[in-house]
C-alpha cells in the first residue's frame, strides 16, 4: 500500500463510511429468514474457500515468524482447517439465534390518544477495532449482520492477508445472495493515522467497539468522537471471607486463576480475611504453586506461604494475564469492598462466604459488571450466561455492562402514532 | 477567582472527583424513603432561602445586562419567587416518582446451578455541563439524587452566583439530613480549560451529559474521554404525504413550528409531496405567515406562496430555533425518507398521511429517536411521554435514545450466586 496523506485517509474512510451507510439501509429491510440464509451461505463459502483462507493466513504467519511474534500471539493468528470449520460453525449458530430486531420492548397510550411503541432497531453502522485474530473478522461480522448492522472492521496489521481473504469470501457470498456486500467492510490500510482517523468517523459510524488489550482500549477512548463501548480489561478479584467454606475456596481460586490465564475474566488478585488466613492459605498456596502460579503476598501471606514474594501497591492495580497472583490480607468485609472498588476495572469480582448477609452486602456494594457469590469469575462470558453469542465484555456503565450478546448490538426508537394531536 | 495552571486545575477537579466518589458510595446505600425525604427537605430549603437565591441571581443578571446579554438568554437566567417555587416543586415531584434503583430487570438460572440477576443500579457519578439556566442546577441534582447518583455540575458562567447559592442551599439541606453534601458538587471555576479538563475526569465520572446548544455538544463529544450522552440538537422534519389530510396538516405544522421556537423538538424543515402541494401550500402558507414565520422554499413552494424566500441547500441542514421554516417539494415518500435521513439530527421526524402502509414504511425507515405519524414533533419530551421527569433528549443510539427519564440515569449489574461452581 502507498502511504496516504491525511486528506487521502479521509477520502478513503469517508468512502467506506458512505458504503456502510448505504448497506445499513438495505440491512434494516431484511427479515430474519433472509439474514439467517445469508449467514449460512457465508458459512458455506468459508468452508468451500478453505484453501484460499489457509494460503492467505500462511503469508501472515510467515511474516509474523520473521518478525519474531511471540508464540501465544502466533497461535491466535494461525488458521487451521478445524479453526475455519469452527469459524463457519459460529456463523451457523448465530443464524439460529432469535433475532432481536423489531421487538416491541414497551408500548403505552397517552391520555391525549397518542400510541407510543418502543421498538428495538439496529445500531446502524458498527466499527470494530481488534488485534491480530482472524476469527474475530467472521465472528464480528456474524453478530453485526444478525442484528441488522453494517460493520466496518479494522483488524490487527499482522492478520492483513487473512482478514482480506475472509472479508472477500463473505462479501462474495453476500453478493450471490443479492445482499449489499458492503455489509462487511475492512479497513485495509495499516497506517496508524488511518486508525485514528477512523475513530473520528462520527458522521458514518454509530458505535465503536475496541476488542483487545488495555493499550488499544485507552487509545480508542482518548481519540474517538464516536460513542465507544469499552471492553475487556479485567483486574478481577476474589475475596475469601471469614465465613468462607475452604472446601469451595481452593477449587474456585485455582479455576479463576489458572483455567485460562490470558483472558479478561481470570482472577488477578486475591483478598483473604485475616481470621481465616491460617486455615486457608497453606492449602491454597500449595495448590497454586502446583499450578506454577507466582504468589505475591503481604507479610501475613508470606508467613503462611514461604514461597510467596513480597507484593507492592503497584501489583494490586495490575492485570497480569499471566501465572501471577497478588494476595492481600484484610481485616474486614468493608476493607475488602473498599480495596476492590479502588483497584478493580469494573469487570468481575467474587466473594466466597457462607454468610448470606455478608454476601448480599458484597453484591450490593462492589461496583462491577458481574459480582459473584461462591463461583469462579471465569463465568463472565456471553455463552456461559446463555446469550448464545458474545461480542465482548463491557466494563463501562453506559448502554451495556458485562457480557454483550445480540441485544446489546441494538438500539431502539420510539414510534408514535396519532390522529392530529398538537401540543397545548 | 485566581487563574490556575493545568496542575492546579487537575488538583481542583480530582478533589471534586474524590468527594463525588465518596458520596456515591453513601448514596447507593440510601433507600427510597431516605432519598425522597432528603429531596423534600432540599425543596423546603430552596423556598426558605428564596431571599438568598434572589439576591445572588440579581448579581448575575446585573452583570449580564452590563455585558449586553440577549433578552431571551436573560429571561432564562432570571429567577423570580414563582420560579424558585417551581424549582422546589420540581424536586417534590421527583421525590414522588417510582425509584428505579434495585429493580430486578431479569433473572434466570443456568444449567450449572448459577442464579443470575440483572439488577438496576445507579450510574455512580454523573457530570452535567449546561448553559446559564439556574433551574437546571436544582433539576439535574434532583434527577441524579433520586437515582442514587452523585452529580458534578458545570453551569454557564453567567449564572455563577445563582448556581453557587442553589448548590449551597441544597448541600446545607443534605447535611442536616445526615446525607453526604458532596452528592451535589459545583465546578466554580469558569476558565474554559477547567471545563475541558473536566471532560477528561474519566477516573471519577461515569457519564457526562451536556445540555445546551450544538456548539457545546460538539465540544464535549470532541474532548471527552468520559462516555457522553449527546442531547438536544433537533433538526426536526414534517413530511406531508400525498395521502395527508389537509385539515390535520395545517394545525400540526403550525404547532410544531410556532408553539415554542427555541426548543429542540420544534419543526425546522417541511417536506411536501408534489401531488398535494397545490392543495396544502396556500392555506399552510397563510397560517405560517400569520404567525410571522419566514418561509424558505423551492420553486414549487414559491409558486404557491409568493411571500416565500428562496431556499438553499444549506438551509436544509439548519436548526433555526427561530421563526424560519425551510420547505421542499418531493416526488415520493422514498425521496422524503432519503432527504430526512441525510439532514436530520436523529431527534424527531413526522409523516402526515392517512395511508397506513406509507406510515409504516416511514416509521421503519426514518432513522430518528422519535418517529411520528399524524402528530406534532413537539411531543418528544419526558413529561409528554409520561416519564414524570426529563434530563434531556438523547440523539445518539448508545444507551438511551429520545426522552431520558429516571431509568436512563441508571445502569445495571449482574449478581451471580453459586455454591462452588467452577468453569469446566
Amino acid at each position: 500500500m502507498e502511504r496516504m496523506g491525511t486528506t487521502e485517509f479521509d477520502i478513503y474512510l469517508e468512502d467506506l463510511g458512505r458504503r456502510a451507510q448505504a448497506a445499513k439501509a438495505v440491512l434494516q429491510s431484511l427479515d430474519t429468514a433472509q439474514k439467517s440464509h445469508a449467514l449460512k451461505q457465508a458459512a458455506e463459502a468459508l468452508k468451500k474457500e478453505q484453501g484460499k483462507l489457509l494460503s492467505a493466513n500462511e503469508k501472515d504467519c510467515a511474516r509474523a515468524k520473521e518478525n519474531g511474534m511471540a508464540q501465544g500471539l502466533l497461535d491466535r493468528l494461525t488458521l487451521t482447517p478445524q479453526r475455519i470449520e469452527s469459524m463457519a460453525e459460529g456463523l451457523i449458530q448465530i443464524a439460529g439465534l432469535p433475532d432481536p430486531v423489531g421487538e416491541v420492548m414497551e408500548q403505552f397510550d397517552r391520555p391525549n390518544g397518542l400510541h407510543i411503541e418502543k421498538v428495538r432497531v439496529p445500531m446502524g453502522v458498527i466499527g470494530i477495532i481488534y488485534e491480530a485474530r482472524p476469527n474475530v473478522t467472521a465472528d464480528a461480522f456474524g453478530l453485526c449482520f444478525k442484528t441488522g448492522n453494517a460493520v466496518i472492521l479494522k483488524g490487527g496489521k499482522d492478520a492483513f492477508y487473512s482478514n482480506h481473504a475472509i472479508t472477500e469470501v463473505i462479501q462474495e457470498a453476500l453478493s450471490q445472495e443479492g445482499v449489499d456486500q458492503n455489509a462487511i467492510l475492512l479497513i485495509e490500510n495499516n497506517d496508524r493515522a488511518v486508525t485514528t482517523a477512523f475513530m473520528k468517523l462520527k458522521d458514518y459510524v454509530d458505535v465503536l467497539i475496541p476488542r483487545g488489550g488495555a493499550g488499544l482500549i485507552r487509545s480508542v477512548v482518548e481519540n474517538s468522537t464516536i460513542p465507544v463501548i469499552e471492553t475487556g480489561t479485567g483486574n478481577c478479584h476474589i475475596y475469601i471471607d471469614e465465613a468462607a467454606d475452604p472446601e469451595k475456596a481452593v477449587p474456585i481460586v485455582i479455576n479463576a486463576k489458572t483455567q485460562r490465564i490470558g483472558v479478561c475474566n481470570a482472577c488477578e488478585s486475591l483478598l483473604v480475611h485475616r481470621k481465616i488466613a491460617d486455615r486457608i492459605l497453606p492449602a491454597l498456596g500449595k495448590a497454586l504453586l502446583e499450578k506454577e502460579v507466582e504468589i505475591r503476598g503481604d507479610e501475613t501471606v508470606r508467613a503462611q506461604i514461604p514461597q510467596a514474594h513480597a507484593v507492592t501497591e503497584e501489583d494490586y492495580g495490575r492485570e497480569y494475564l499471566d501465572l501471577i497472583l497478588s494476595v492481600k490480607t484484610v481485616d474486614s468485609l468493608e476493607e475488602a469492598v473498599a480495596h476492590i472498588n479502588k483497584y478493580n476495572t469494573g469487570h468481575s469480582d467474587a466473594i466466597l462466604t457462607e454468610d448470606k448477609d455478608r454476601a448480599q452486602k458484597f453484591l450490593r456494594e462492589v461496583d462491577a459488571a458481574c459480582v459473584y457469590v461462591n463461583a469462579s469469575t471465569r463465568f463472565t462470558d456471553g455463552f456461559e450466561f446463555g446469550f448464545g453469542a458474545e461480542i465482548g465484555i463491557s466494563t463501562q456503565k453506559l448502554h451495556a455492562r458485562g457480557p454483550m450478546g445480540l441485544n446489546e448490538l441494538t438500539s431502539y426508537k420510539y414510534q408514535i402514532t396519532g390522529d392530529g394531536q398538537i401540543r397545548p
